[in-house]
């Protein structure tokens, strides 16, 4: 069976991957969040060569995440500015990073820790929670079809609906 | 210059990277949210090579966020259950999907809808916030070395400081 396109599947998780393009994607995306804004600054940070930052810049402008802006004639020649689209993943970053202080380094070893800038508070947990505040877990959560729902989602949640009761 | 290895970074963000391997690890860990557990239901889902499934789910054991459990001697003879690592990955694909909702399909057009099992609401949206419940947005939010910070971590947040000053 050949290997599905990204963007041929009915998925929100699916077409955020197939748009980020790959791994190297967020980490970009994590450097401007810090400031980065020049191609040198990207490629020193992380190590990646520059025919590989180019297509990965080039991707995320096509994807609207930067937009290129153009700055002067000393050094690079455009800088690169996260778009409101491109600021709207702070919170898949900010899952990630959580993620790994929980389970992979441990709570008082983070690398990094978030503050609030005016009070230089602690930013809390990125929690899932239902309107009245209480954290759910992935089994009080039920995925429904929603308006862009294909017939193959809508047969495939109906079946898992099926085996689950 | 060498490409870097996300193991090599003194980075949540990229450990989180480094361990999940790939987009279409993420993939299979959102259908064993929706109730997969089977290399079978798996490899229907994401229409995925045997091979490359199998060296996936592989390293997803190895690293802790599935368990391989035997389950009998019919049909598959073994399931793949989330542990308590696999499940914290819960607002990550959250977070994936409330993006692509947003500025890839559109609110309204949305292929499926999170909703609590037992009261049917819709959940509300993940958001970044302050301890008094505010929204932060990039702009709000400081990094800054936590106990597991290296020497050049230690080095880059303080120059951003002072670029920022």
């Amino acid at each position: 069976m050949g290997r599905k396109r990204f963007d041929e599947m009915n998925c929100g998780v699916a077409q955020a991957l197939e748009a980020l393009g790959d791994w190297w994607t967020l980490l970009i995306v994590r450097d401007a969040f810090f400031g980065a804004r020049r191609f040198g600054e990207f490629e020193r940070s992380l190590g990646i060569a520059k025919n590989i930052l180019s297509a990965r810049l080039k991707r995320l402008v096509d994807h609207g995440v930067f937009e290129r802006v153009a700055a002067g004639v000393v050094g690079d020649r455009y800088e690169y500015h996260l778009t409101p689209k491109g600021e709207a993943l702070l919170p898949v970053l900010i899952a990630l990073r959580e993620w790994s202080d929980d389970w992979i380094y441990g709570r008082g070893h983070e690398p990094m820790i978030l503050r609030e800038r005016a009070t230089g508070r602690r930013l809390p947990r990125l929690r899932v929670k239902n309107r009245d505040g209480v954290e759910l877990k992935v089994a009080d959560i039920k995925p429904t079809p929603g308006p862009g729902a294909s017939a193959e989602s809508r047969a495939l949640l109906a079946r898992r609906d099926a085996s689950n009761a």
